[in-house]
């Protein structure tokens, strides 16, 4: 019998980062100060992000030497596993390969935290004392949560408001780790009193929290701001997902044809993506590099591609990516960590130049993908990397019809277990489709920046 | 840098399961048959139970072969890692060095998915369609109901009422794989009607639900019993943890001076300590194998080791073990999985001989624990496999305080994922102590059968 897990030592935990920055046949557009439209540099944002971050965002150099601290802390649970999920190769009767990369096997659930353990240490060294940030789903908060306690660093995270009530169990785990978590919007802030000013029931919204945060970190000294996603740098830090995965298909023997993740702001995407979009771009691989979205917030295959605010709030760059509208609130789908308007700059610009692919799936589909999963490799997946499990599934049934085998990879990026919610509003049939229709797409459009 | 993590190959998982039988300088004494005292034979069981398990139940060989089948799906996530605690002991500041057995990376969550698999592979092999349980926690019917899942059986859970309504997440975990989940005490029974009769609002008693289970197995010819702790055969599926453990500690490069495991049915404990009390029979090892168990259901440290049924409504065999009484009702602890009335018979064997010993915690001081761990090892752990934690960390404490270095070996039996609203508890200081008073005590020990 085959290995259907494949692991790697401690000492093959990767030393250095990739940065596909360094070999993009066009590089990513500079991000615009969202006052001035013009190019912003370091100077703009060094009042809520350390230097060696800065520095990251920027870096055309290829390997970034991951610190030692940040990889004494990786090794609690990486390398991640790799597995074959051979039983649910049988059950589709494929004579496709599927493996994936399981990220959940994180203390914090998923890829998060393979970015917020850097971002602490960074702003820890530049003699930060807080962070803070917003959480819509849980994931991100709870990641850096655990990150900041591990270096001694007190944490705020402004949670969705519907969020904090509907999802105590996420709050919860927050607090264990010593954060302070507070319902967004709040009182704390300028931004959160507007809000509030405006309707007192308001249950929030990422955009908002997203302002909260950041506004505490502009007005405390000791106080930076971090984020999960979309930046440069959080792709960076997320790709040792793809170089551990890269490593791990070598010792299986195969290369994959297909390359599958979901995206949201495109983090776990970049991660796994990248280090195999360089064997594309400088080996002549011809590996498809998939993004997976919710047709609720559909960015990469309906957007546009064009400069946005990355917050409702506009306090935020602007950046050029795929969006739908800085101020496009998505429907109220269970895959709380792809309802981001934008793609990430560094996807968003490969999928420019044609060098990755996206599809959209209904959370419908998606759910009986997530179940189909479950019932035979026994991991419950959350409802976002359900996205990814969808395409894999549908590549591997492409393959029957045709006959041929085919080698798919894709990152399982975390596990449901906090997600019970939405899978039983599916067993109960209560789960909606919401898919994006095209009026509410040009309308959310028309919010574009003239730039 | 050391290794914190311990991996095995996927064929370094065991062939054999160990049978403590062999070996034990006092053989157990047989179980009763409930209504005429006299030893119960496999005639006696066999209407809920297959005759392999019955023969394993019985069995006085070492090794029993791991069946093929049972194998391929431990796969899926065995073996599991062994892990130093290298951030827990230098929180600690001791000398001694921590290793800890994590079971929680079972896709069910916990040790128990150990047992499910045989117990359901040897059912259908019986041509049984159908397998009926009861489950408090939830821990135990998530896992049978992946397991039945997985050899295509139907399942029903008869859940105990209260947890029903208060963890629809384990609910609908157990649904998600295709379970039928009955809150108990139901309509579907003699034993639940008669107790819906008394009482319309009950809110059950793992009592009742197994009366429930197996009367529902007596009275469908195609249907069997499962029961997921206190048996012989379900603490030999249990002690691949143990032959794991051991193999990983050679690489490790130490042999564990102290093993602890928390024990509610005594299956994890069993399944982590009987590979080494082999060894501490047959090979004059001295080491220390310590129970751990809640104040509030002190079967080792307090009960008394004397014939006793194994359930509220006496329809299983009596069984020779330590208990506090088969109609005591523990408090309302958290840790759900430790309050079993009895320990199992092979471990309260070894206890009367001095082989193992016992210890109790109460719940506050064993969060203060799991709070600490999880601070520092990132995994959140389950409320049972805390009072494990709660030993160790107590035993490193002394090793600091000896001034000697010390091995110490522990299981974490499971993820406290689908238990937050204990921690959640905990943290906003609603956790009350609860352990049992000596009257309390000496009333339940009154319910013990003359035999």
């Amino acid at each position: 019998m085959s290995d259907i897990k494949i692991l790697l030592d401690e000492n093959e935990i990767p030393t250095h980062w990739y940065n596909i920055q360094a070999d993009m046949p066009n590089a990513v557009k500079p991000p615009l100060n969202p006052k001035t439209g013009q190019p912003a540099g370091p100077e703009d944002l060094s009042v809520i992000f350390p230097m060696e971050l800065l520095k990251q965002e920027m870096s055309v150099e290829r390997w970034i030497e991951i610190p030692e601290e940040v990889r004494e802390l990786y090794r609690l649970w990486r390398p991640s596993p790799l597995y074959r999920a051979q039983r649910l190769e049988k059950a589709l009767d494929t004579p496709a390969k599927i493996y994936y990369k399981y990220e959940g096997a994180s203390p914090a659930g998923s890829h998060k935290l393979n970015t917020a353990i850097p971002q602490a240490y960074y702003n820890k060294k530049a003699g930060i004392k807080r962070l803070a940030t917003e959480t819509g789903a849980g994931q991100w908060g709870s990641a850096l949560a655990m990150a900041c306690n591990f270096f001694g660093m007190e944490c705020t995270v402004y949670m969705v408001k519907v969020s904090y009530q509907q999802k105590p169990y996420r709050r919860s785990m927050m607090q264990l780790f010593g954060a302070s978590v507070i319902p967004s919007p709040s009182d704390k802030t300028q931004a959160g009193r507007d809000v509030l000013a405006k309707n007192p029931n308001s249950m929030g919204s990422l955009g908002v929290a997203i302002s909260e945060a950041v506004e505490d970190a502009i007005n405390h000294g000791d106080t930076n701001y971090a984020l999960g996603s979309v930046l440069n740098h959080v792709v960076l830090h997320q790709t040792v997902i793809g170089l551990e995965a890269k490593k791990q298909m070598e010792k299986a023997g195969y290369y994959p044809d297909v390359i599958i993740a979901c995206s949201g702001g495109g983090s776990n995407f970049g991660g796994i993506a990248m280090p195999f979009v360089y064997d594309k771009i400088k080996e002549g691989k011809n590996t498809r590099i998939m993004a997976v979205e919710p047709t609720a917030c559909p960015s990469l295959t309906k957007g546009r591609f064009a400069y946005d605010y990355g917050d409702v709030a506009k306090l935020t760059p602007m950046m050029m990516m795929y969006t739908v509208g800085h101020d496009f609130m998505p429907p109220g789908i269970h895959a709380g960590g792809l309802r981001y308007h934008g793609a990430s700059p560094l996807e968003s610009q490969l999928m420019h130049d044609g060098l990755i692919e996206a599809k959209a799936y209904d959370q419908r589909e998606v759910f009986d993908a997530a179940k189909l999963f479950a019932q035979n490799e026994g991991i419950i997946p959350a409802p976002e990397s359900s996205h990814a499990i969808k395409a894999a599934i549908d590549e591997a049934l492409a393959a029957r019809e045709a006959g041929k085998s085919r080698t798919i990879l894709f990152n399982l990026s975390g596990h449901g277990y906090f997600d019970m919610g939405a899978y039983d509003a599916y067993l109960s049939g209560r789960l909606q489709d919401s898919s994006l229709s095209e009026d509410e797409l040009v309308r959310a459009l028309e919010a574009l920046p003239e730039v």
